[in-house]
């Protein structure tokens, strides 16, 4: 099954969005196993679409098309899929009559230009959208191949995407079956290393194929099976997660949706706890990622950002003498700092980071982060060296203090001569250029 | 000047990267005048990008390709421009000379494929890459289109972009002089009113053109003329930009790379004075955004978190009576957490968020956040509705709190019957899907 993909929109080419739905296409695909070479942009003009759809249709078995089916003049997918086409204009009466409840329950007047949405080319279908007023269209070319324009606001196109094209595809013709993805998410080592440890079962690796997926310093592990239904595509998974999950232990923090954060707080739920931070050349950043999680203040009930040294004293209770002895990006002034915000913030589990983001070195070299976790049960830190510019630094720090944080609360504590759980990809220090 | 973009790379396609470069080009061709009506995406394979830059070069005056030069078996580039363009392959001595010597200043030995990266289709030139070891390529098609490759990375290519391939372009042929752009920054007013403040300069704009740039609530105004030199351009930009301040009054915070961060900065090192944060619905979003800037500890000290009210008495000093008195979530709040902010972190300046991000209504409804600054002059509050989801509701909210900032800090306090500085855009509420 061969897909292509077609993102119509002025605005793409003025570069005033990006193209994430293209991206987010083609990462459906590949879970999906099809097989996908070629995306085009073109604007919003009709003679450029229906050539780009042309070209597509002659040579993929079927093309997604996003962008131009709002109800304004400047949008052409519905005229252009006509004209390459050759067909003609088809209206439906019923999609007419839930437009205009749509409007209606809004208790608002439809514009009459609205209607040009329960158009299509003659001989498709329209597919509904849970997401907005705009439906996407179905139609088969001639020459064989499937056409499906879908809106180009990414909240509606994902749904439509996934519940309507993607198993559409998967279901048709050739018997192919269902096609199941499982997605396992790491932290704290590199992409080779994960590649390593999992090196004869990714050369074994059929049905479930295996695929390894860096994003931020992420390593997913990606299992797609295909079977009859998906209870058995589910089936064929389950021992190789297992394996994985053996081989690679505390590194895997969750699976599919799963977030640092989500598991952080639900662990801490389990236990009654709550979670405050202590933040230096993070500056926030813990603290914000934190809180992006719609009720996060559940379990999370705020954090000190001390950048400065004596705001470590006076707002973290971090003794003048333990600075000046260990300095101030120490692992004695980090656990130092988490006792202090344990108890100035009065919560359960405090994570503290002081370090040296850069561009200039504080005392330890540029890289050098101090994270230390506090739980009922212990305080504890640890250094990582960490490659990159400052705002690398900074994301790759704030994760890492997530995953360590994980990993105490579970009571998982990590000793020096463990594997660096925290530490991210090798740096590149080759010249590069691709 | 046509000028259309061919991307290379089969991890483009799987979506493990996300286009960004054909937006920023698209972006800079738009800023350059030029017409942009393709824009391809192929996989590392030989004749599908051979196949895509025939036809890119067949209908444009110019191509830009990224991605595919590097040094490896699967970077096809160089071949597939001998292939499309039916030319040899050439080798330029001197770049390998100048690779080797790359390789032994780095005191290592140069895999004998990375001499790969001095081959280029014959009749074409070498484009220096100041940022890493693979070299771009200009070569002229037979038909006239200039083609220009460039590596994948964005750091490595927008230079080139900038630097080599849009100079060159705006200056090739037909003499058409060069175009320079100014960004004007504005904050606290939708697109619709910032077009309707500046209509009449927008209808009569010729030379130079107006354009207007959303992006995560920030409008820009771009100016664009062109001229003989860069002098006689900036002399035509130089009229209309103040005449565009003037209108915008302090709506406008900056130019070009201007972040109201670094503005900020700048005006705190002005005055010698301190800043930090008090955060309660922002979690942290204030305080990391300003120790983003390399620097930062030059002005910032640190910053409160107080997400649970506990914490709004007892690090911030907001008296337990008037938060029952006025509500959590209301400007007596705002403006006591910025007092103890400052006093606290022994600052010069604070700024305060209290609000509810949602999804739940925390007293006021979701989309209310509150903000206030101290100064050594006043502190004042200033509540807003922002639309949106509670992402969206937070980075509004964190980039309104440096906007309000910098209007306290130049003393220009707001007024409850002033236009909405820290407005975004207005909400859509209409059904959508184009």
């Amino acid at each position: 099954m061969i897909v292509e993909v077609v993102a119509v929109g002025t605005e793409l080419l003025l570069g005033q969005i990006v193209n994430s739905n293209a991206a987010e296409i083609g990462r459906r695909l590949a879970d999906a196993g099809m097989d996908h070479f070629h995306q085009t942009v073109v604007g919003d003009n009709l003679d450029r679409i229906a050539h780009a759809l042309r070209t597509a249709a002659a040579r993929a078995d079927a093309v997604i098309i996003t962008g131009g089916i709002g109800p304004t003049q400047d949008d052409l997918t519905r005229e252009a899929l006509c004209l390459a086409l050759g067909r003609s204009m088809a209206f439906s009466d019923d999609y007419a009559v839930q437009l205009r409840s749509y409007w209606e329950r809004r208790g608002r007047a439809m514009p009459e230009q609205n209607l040009r949405q329960a158009e299509y080319p003659a001989g498709g279908e329209l597919i509904p959208n849970p997401k907005g007023s705009a439906p996407g269209i179905r139609v088969r070319a001639d020459g064989g191949a499937w056409l499906f324009a879908l809106p180009g606001v990414p909240q509606e196109m994902l749904p439509m995407l996934e519940h309507e094209v993607i198993p559409f595809l998967a279901h048709s013709g050739d018997g192919e079956g269902v096609l199941v993805s499982r997605l396992l998410r790491t932290w704290g080592e590199g992409e080779s290393r994960i590649a390593e440890l999992l090196g004869d079962l990714f050369e074994e690796a059929e049905n479930p194929t295996m695929a390894f997926l860096a994003s931020s310093g992420e390593i997913k592990v990606r299992l797609t099976a295909r079977a009859g239904d998906e209870a058995a595509a589910r089936a064929l998974i389950a021992p190789v997660e297992a394996e994985v999950r053996n081989r690679l232990g505390p590194r895997v923090f969750g699976a599919d949706a799963d977030t640092l954060e989500t598991i952080v707080f639900r662990m801490l739920d389990e236990r009654g706890w709550s979670i405050g931070t202590a933040e230096s050349a993070t500056g926030g950043k813990i603290a914000a990622r934190l809180t992006d999680t719609p009720g996060a203040s559940e379990w999370y009930r705020g954090s000190v950002v001390a950048y400065h040294e004596d705001l470590k004293r006076d707002l973290l209770d971090v003794p003048a003498e333990t600075i000046t002895a260990a300095g101030v990006v120490s692992e004695a002034v980090a656990e130092a700092m988490a006792e202090g915000a344990a108890a100035r913030l009065e919560v359960d589990v405090a994570v503290a980071v002081t370090g040296s983001a850069g561009p200039d070195g504080l005392e330890r070299r540029v890289g050098t982060m101090i994270i230390a976790v506090r739980t009922p049960e212990a305080t504890r830190a640890k250094t990582l060296h960490l490659p990159g510019d400052r705002e690398r630094v900074r994301t790759y720090a704030t994760t890492a203090a997530l995953q360590l944080t994980r990993l105490a609360i579970s009571g998982h504590w990590w000793t020096d001569d463990e594997p660096a759980f925290g530490r991210p990809r090798r740096p590149v220090t080759e010249p590069t250029g691709s």
